[in-house]
């Protein structure tokens, strides 16, 4: 041991480099810095900041990227109407997370559900609404925003009655059964001069917002092909999957549920319009309580060349996948679109290496940004990110893969 | 074409099916079931629940496990105490999250960030406090537990006054300096006939908790090494790191900081006792602002002859890695203690196959577990998993750490 | 150090040990084994086994599952038509690596590189062909089997020529340009009595026939839907690339070259042949050296309801997936047909967990296996696991998708 | 379908690309090339390269990277001493890879496993030897290299008679027992004008090298710890196992058998050589068969200040890691020593992202180099890479493991 006198024993830190200065001269090892005793503990009795050197324990500014939001008093609020799982799992509880929302009322047909949760989130008998009584909420100061969170089939006339009770809107997606009803959903909008958004919460979520960019900046090359798929199963004894089974409330089936986002991310990620689409439904469970579509794939082709091959159905387990090939490279997003697990890939493969980069954002959360655009929108007087066109455009290309299964032909989009 | 009716064009999906019964006769594909024609949307006037079946917008109740938390006004009461970065972009935003605590007084030093900080979550000025005037929360009835998230020197000083003042705590980790003054601690609340809870979050943690399970469940047979290793740069310009690099105020370096989850770790993982350790520091930066010890390693010696092989580091980036070695498998944490991200790989390699199992929970938080913990010890009257003992234990560990260290010699635990 | 003597300096492995018998009294901590003193060197001189035990130097049998393989005069032995990389680079390296096989003759039309490799290999002059002696081959008794590897458009003449000489027949895969041609192959080695197998490799490969095995014990449950994908690009300046791109020598483009993989895959992980394709052609390079189709995507259609969504490019980089979703679960492999480098994922999501499952096989090869077969099949006198059969069975679909895409429509698989 | 011409259905391919010039007038999708009519097949008869081009059949020249090797007769020849599972499983169907090397000779205690091997590999008569006739190998003119792969205590006696018969030795790894017997074989082999190389595959794996390269390239930044844990379980029914489990044979125990991949490793990836070492015994398994070391943790101090922490274990499961984390980034080697599977993984880590990068190496051998390796030196009569004095430095390491574990104290390497 002789020749390390750092770990003689014996020495305490102090010691042991007050021996000698910098790098001890027969050592071939760092020394420690030199460590203090450790601190007795501060006196009991008495204001802490007496006895400690106040710098500590006062003077810290808030840390960057933490500051606080808007006063409670300022922020946009929020009336939640139709309380579902992903109401009140998601929505509700990030509401609570954002720096300029907040939650003040509830609109439902469940009075023992509505008043439930109105206690747990302390709001007011004079801001709980049912759809009797949901076009005085124009009267409810507290209210700014409305956001829609019911079967399809409701939006259209919900949002309407929104934008004439004046308030701005957030609806969920798929903004409405047609073509039709979305262009009249934004006509409304426009007669009563409020913002409508739709729920593409996706856009918001740090990992797809990274593909994007990683997409842009040439990472993978030219795009040439995206695979797209999603799926999970439906089973019926679930209530929250009930209406999703009906032709008649949710207006479309696994496509209009989650083939959407293989619509919307093929679009956001490449950056441009299908100008075609092929489709093909297949087998079904026989289910006869299941009136929708359970599976359908379709293709569709973009002005690039770019064919985006996807899938989705009611007959797999969970499987959300986006997947985009490039002349340079891939970028996989699988899970593409989970509320809070994604994982996005970028590869590059030659014969010689090949290099597999995961990429993943510590923190992200993808329904606060939403929500925060939303608020945004209402206090700077802009459009959404995502506004009631960027609905109808997918509504519009999803009516054309329909059409597209039903004819076994080939169906343009204007 | 004509080999395929199902996909002649002209037909529409209710069409086609209605052409046979069942499956098709020639046809070698299942049919899709029996689609309704799209819906119109209902009525814009009148409300909603006339037009449609009310089933879709009334019944459903909560859906299950979103069951929303107490009313607000029963909500157990949390004080703040120290408004850095990890109480204001971890705690205050989680305490939102939970079902049965509720944020309800702030205590720091700086009045400008306390203050913007209350009007963000709506705290009055009646709960709002410094260190001079801290004891007086004892009359503060909304205050039911103060969270102690100060520099770890004034956590002694802060429990005492909280439990004076007649408050449960929840006090962070490491607990306090010294063995004496987590006892001291320990006392105070005996006394004070209130609960003390330290936050180990990581016990509280979906994946660490799974780890555990897995190892109780034999996945990895019969544990024989533990490798555990944090590390993180503590850049002196961010303003959160300049008191961990003070020895009077940290009271200890890495060690304390995040080499605390390694000793911890290994012992929720194991379910056993240290007896003995080994330890050296190493190299230090050079830089003289730096006070506390940078690098250390270490060994803890188990009765059941486990190893576990630590190190924590300020000189290196994020690593935050625990990893169990059996004679049956691997599990390995990495990171193992982030706030939001961290892996859990179950892994066993035989000559013939390697079987890499990843679990991924996917809405996985640990603080809202945590804070909920402390919330239930009120309510139920009832001692916290992570008690002032568990606290006592790893200071009582890390002492021995750091004497091994000094002494060069293995240094037994009582 | 006193209270734990079991590391009392000073004491070796064999002295403290001895102190006590098995744990010793005062210690936490087990012991290590009686260690014998470190030995000294065996004498040089003599021969060794009269030093040491002569157990450890002599009577050890040959390791289980590292048998030695047939002398090597009894071996398979195999001519190589056709000197390319693939040849050179992955078959003729490998059959020196079986145990039954053994390369005795090569033929090449480009004599001095069949003149490089000979020598490399040890092959005499009297087993070196070109394509005008090569039907002399019928009285080179050192050749068991020709293995056909040139571009596709000769595959059928070659064959034909191999079985006149009355040897035994592996030919690459695609077997032929046409249905007409594959039926002929067939028919004459059925007039020869010998063996046809096709170079179907991914069918030896120890992760797809573990692929395989999953999906038939149920890992996944019903599957429901196959993603398929094969790309890569197609530099023209690449020597070996250039026959690929001309229609009148390979007879197809990236579906005949690689979307072969799709296909065959499909049909060997679900255990069922399609009964109908549709299929589209998408953008070229534009590149006018390139006469065959550079993309293609299509769906194959499955009697169970299964739907396979494919695509091949030459567009893309390395790009070779295989996916397969069924109501339990999920299984990938990505890279599913690499040379050396595949990946095989098996995972299961649900709303609580995902749990992940990568399966590696440490040591495995495909051409091994591969070439085994053909040589035990010569040696057993029984058909391929992958014969002639098999080959016209991908053929067949391969021209149903060129007609698919050409006509636009579906078309039926007889 | 009218507004889609590229896909009318009745055109084929060639028809309707030739009704527009370029991209079609009407269509928003490109046109796939100009793809002629499929080929017939060429004729049965007759040389094929009179009916075809003979330029896809001819001209080719090799492959670039896949050059053959040297004439079989110009090779290097290895002599295989000691004919276990690695010189079975892994060296000897490994020399049938190398392009400059040939296996000639067999030499073993064992007559029927020598000979069977000889027939399997071609090896006559003349050239197989026991331990009694091993000096006799001086005559055989087909042997360059002698290949040393016996039980640990057996190299230096076997060593020094090959370079009596004047042959090259290639050593695997421990070199030797003693720091003693390293150095008389170095010495050996400088009286004989021979070269020395010992076994070190790992610096000649793909993975290994890579990760070097990244390590110099600064892509972690400033190395500050190591962590590296070998081990895998030794059950004694198995054969090649018993000879590890004895010290008179072995020498040495865990650390020798596969800590020396820990200690190895560190050096060759730091680039710099340990001064000191501490180390510690811990729980054997009690088996009475067993007289070697079964576990053994150390820590190796650099100068640079780098501290390695490492395990070796006959108790835990195959585990093989080498783990570097420098201030800028992580690098691992997991496992990092497998005769066919590694995984590189690069990793660096910020609050905001995470970026884990995998580097893959698709056909990686690491035994085809380091046999390249000693062919080389002896053609061109240079110093290996990993020569004896590579091998002394490893033994004189662990030497000073071993003392530091049975002290208890921290000792010094010279």
């Amino acid at each position: 041991m002789k020749d390390n006198p750092n770990s003689t024993p014996g020495l305490n830190r102090r010691q042991f480099v007050k021996t000698g200065s910098g790098l001890l001269a027969m050592s071939s090892f760092p020394v420690v810095p030199d460590l203090p005793a450790r601190p007795a503990a501060p006196p009991v009795a008495g204001p802490i900041v007496e006895g400690f050197p106040p710098a500590q324990l006062v003077g810290r500014p808030a840390p960057e990227g933490l500051k606080p939001g808007l006063p409670t008093a300022e922020r946009v609020g929020f009336a939640i109407v139709g309380l579902g799982s992903y109401a009140t799992g998601y929505i509700m509880p990030n509401l609570a997370n954002t720096k300029n929302a907040k939650l003040t009322a509830l609109v439902s047909g469940n009075q023992e559900k509505r008043d439930t949760l109105a206690a747990a989130y302390g709001i007011g008998n004079d801001h709980l609404y049912d759809y009797d009584t949901f076009d005085t909420i124009a009267d409810d100061e507290a209210v700014d925003v409305v956001y829609i969170i019911t079967p399809n089939v409701f939006h259209r006339a919900l949002v309407e009655r929104a934008f004439a009770a004046g308030k701005h809107v957030l609806c969920e997606k798929p903004m409405a059964i047609t073509e039709a009803d979305c262009q009249a959903m934004i006509d409304a909008g426009n007669r009563a001069g409020r913002k409508l958004m739709i729920g593409y919460r996706a856009q918001f979520d740090p990992y797809n917002v990274k593909a994007i960019e990683l997409i842009r900046d040439g990472r993978i090359g030219e795009p040439s092909t995206v695979v797209a798929d999603h799926g999970h199963l439906l089973p019926l004894d679930v209530p929250k999957n009930q209406w999703r089974a009906k032709q008649e409330v949710a207006g479309g089936g696994s496509l209009y549920d989650i083939g959407i986002y293989n619509v919307n991310g093929a679009r956001y990620l490449l950056g441009e319009e299908p100008t075609a689409v092929r489709a093909k439904y297949h087998r079904g469970s026989g289910n006869p309580e299941v009136t929708v579509e359970e599976e359908i794939e379709w293709q569709m082709y973009f002005p690039s060349g770019v064919i985006a091959n996807c899938s989705s159905s009611y007959l797999t387990t969970n499987n959300k996948r986006i997947h985009v090939q490039g002349d340079k490279g891939e970028l996989t997003l699988d899970p593409a679109t989970n509320y809070y697990l994604r994982a996005l890939h970028v590869t590059d493969r030659s014969q010689e290496h090949h290099r597999l980069e995961e990429i993943q954002i510590p923190e992200s959360n993808q329904f606060v940004p939403m929500l925060e655009e939303m608020a945004a929108c209402v206090r700077e007087d802009r459009e959404p990110k995502t506004p009631g066109a960027e609905g109808l455009r997918d509504v519009k290309i999803m009516e054309a893969i329909y059409r597209a299964a039903e004819s076994g032909e080939e169906v343009s989009i204007g």
